[in-house]
């Protein structure tokens, strides 16, 4: 198989990427931080080598326009986040803002313009790792930046509204509250981004479209029994919190093993004043569960915490249960959804949907457009780890896909499909 | 009921030491700091008042001797230890040193000597907290000091060697591989100690005699499954190395559960590059197993190994078993555990058996000679924490307790009774 030269020009522009970092073993890239500066600013060449208008906006997101046929159309936004996690991989976020980039570079080079403008958006902050937040870049450009967290400070002690000081944007309440568009403005959001999980890769298939940013709730749980010498303590009078938090754990894994679509996790457990000789007297862990269904997600969190409660009474041991953070569920644009599961046909594959469990950047947007996303295939479901991987291949598939978005959006416009509704 | 004198003594005492602390706001006494150094110059005093004479040997443990009757006697050994956990309480360790002092004090005051030499040691090492080892001071006084520790350093990058050497004493390994004693110079050592368990406090009883210090094998388990992503992974794909983990604790809970005198602790647990929203691929755990019969507790170690490997398999984890430590069972000296719980009924109450879980300094003094212990009570079973609480009234009884033992003893021995066998 002969490789698409935009295929190429996308994986070789995700490794020149992923060697921007702010460490120097390895790809770690927090929000306005000179790595982004840096990045932007190769990213904005690009841009302009596809006959894209640049600019920086006031939070960092960097934004390239490529204006329609005609005077006053709409625009669709389409792209993904720059910024990484520690020690992270090539793709997660900058996949989808060079995919995008690439679609516009073929149309430039084509000489073709479209009867909606596109605009290419590179986010500075989605995964949230300096300051603990989350789409700090798309929620900025939607308008519904949470002027609170300007105060919070990273490891060194700087404020968010220093940082981005220092980045050059400009940390006013107002400005950063003000979306960039008005709804009427835009035919919507669309995203590619890997998928994250080895669902693609299971069922040998290069790309899958997406009905819905799965609904996730978060919740710290602490058990509190007595903590007590491990040599001297009969195991009848034992109140061991690890104990009842492993049983609570197996509890979680099971009713995800019994509801179709549910995933829930205990990522963390801490045991306070841990030691090997110590009876667990304190245990903290998290929970996280999310489901595309607000109804199901609900009911299974109601479940959970009942056979929280009667582990935790069974066994002497007090539970406080706390939510941390509670995500609703954020649909597709069936139209949009439409579009894409068309375009992977048209391009020769079955139009595999399947929902997001991880949060994305068309969270926030969703706030003022019709949002779509398109997952690419990933080595293993592989993320967040220096060994995630994509192949041309299978960019190639989604290139084509979202050239066939393009022009499938294109001729719906010009039969006079209406976008407001 | 009016309380004894020399009760009252020994709770003064121990609240007096319980001052003496490296730190402002807590009691922590480690190894050859400058807080035992404080607390062996009060012990000294004391030990004088009560007729001893005292020294410092080269490790740091203080030994007070009280002669005997005639020339040439046997030694009959008393203590406990005087350092501490940190944040620790006021019993552990001091409460023994304290009630032997009083012992002889009591003597000391009748103007009576017993047809056997007494010393009472204080020991300068037995949790272990600075160098992470354990019975440095009774080690040292049996002459089975390893040697290799010497080299270990402490936090602040100070060797032990170096610190025995700024605490005026002298890490010569030949010097510490010396037994202060030869065997047939010693009756026996006998050591008071809070129970640290609940046991007594249930059957409402002061005091508890011990009949062996139990064997303990301490592992490090590590289970190794697949990180992932906690919103993109579908539960049947997981190899969640968390969940193996918690239905191997639930499976230890329940070995324990059903074996009698069996305790098995998991006090450890630490998921590598956790975070709430990663399916943990990397879980620690730690597991300590106990039981006063060697038998039975080889036989629990290998169930637990075998459901351990079923546990992973099952799962898709694999499972690193590492032996961390094993101790065998110290047994107590029958004739000496006899003359205790004799004692105890002198007293006036039942002779409760109690075996001790946690380790004690008489596992190393068994290499020279027969050992025995006394259990006092303790409130709620707490220890290692400043709530660790004894009653005067349960202090009282041990003394008492003690001084009918010595009365034993010495009855014994003019009786005949040959106690080198």
């Amino acid at each position: 198989m002969s490789l698409d030269l935009s295929a190429r020009t996308v994986m070789e522009r995700c490794e020149i990427l992923s060697h921007i970092s702010e460490e120097a073993d390895c790809l770690t890239r927090r929000f306005a931080t000179p790595a982004m500066r840096e990045v932007n600013e190769v990213v904005a060449t690009w841009m302009r080598i596809a006959g894209m208008t640049v600019q920086i906006d006031a939070i960092g997101n960097i934004i390239g326009r490529y204006e329609a046929s005609t005077p006053g159309a709409k625009t669709l936004l389409l792209g993904s986040h720059l910024d990484t996690v520690r020690d992270a991989g090539k793709y997660d976020g900058p996949l989808g803002v060079m995919v995008a980039l690439a679609c516009v570079e073929r149309l430039h080079q084509r000489g073709e313009r479209l009867p909606f403008a596109i605009e290419v958006l590179g986010f500075a902050d989605e995964e949230g790792v300096r300051y603990h937040t989350a789409y700090i870049g798309s929620r900025a450009v939607a308008g519904i930046f949470d002027v609170s967290t300007l105060e919070l400070r990273d490891e060194d002690g700087i404020s968010l509204a220093d940082a981005i000081r220092q980045f050059g944007g400009n940390p006013d309440p107002e400005v950063l509250r003000t979306p960039r568009w008005q709804r009427e403005k835009l035919l919507g959001y669309c995203e590619v981004h890997i998928e994250q999980g080895p669902v693609l890769e299971e069922r040998d298939l290069p790309v899958g479209w997406v009905p819905a940013i799965s609904g996730q709730n978060r919740y710290a749980l602490t058990f509190v029994g007595k903590a007590g010498h491990a040599g001297t303590v009969p195991t009848e009078l034992r109140q061991d919190a690890l104990c009842a938090a492993s049983e609570f754990i197996l509890a979680v894994e099971s009713l995800a093993r019994t509801t179709s679509g549910l995933v829930a996790t205990v990522g963390k457990i801490v045991v306070q004043s841990s030691a090997s000789n110590v009876i667990p007297g304190h245990v903290v862990i998290s929970l996280d569960v999310r489901h595309k269904s607000g109804a199901v997600l609900e009911q299974a969190c109601k479940e959970l915490r009942t056979e929280g409660n009667q582990i935790s009474q069974k066994r002497g041991v007090t539970l406080n249960w706390q939510t941390v953070q509670t995500d609703q569920t954020i649909y597709c644009a069936p139209h949009m959804a439409n579009l894409l599961a068309q375009a992977i046909k048209q391009v020769g594959y079955p139009a595999f949907i399947l929902p997001s469990g991880a949060g994305h950047d068309g969270v926030s947007l969703s706030e003022i457009t019709d949002i779509a996303m398109l997952f690419v295939r990933c080595k293993g479901g592989i993320s967040h780890h220096p060994d995630e991987s994509v192949t041309a291949e299978d960019v190639e598939v989604a290139l084509n896909v979202m050239d066939q978005f393009l022009r499938s959006f294109e001729n719906e416009l010009e039969a006079g499909a209406d976008y407001n509704v």
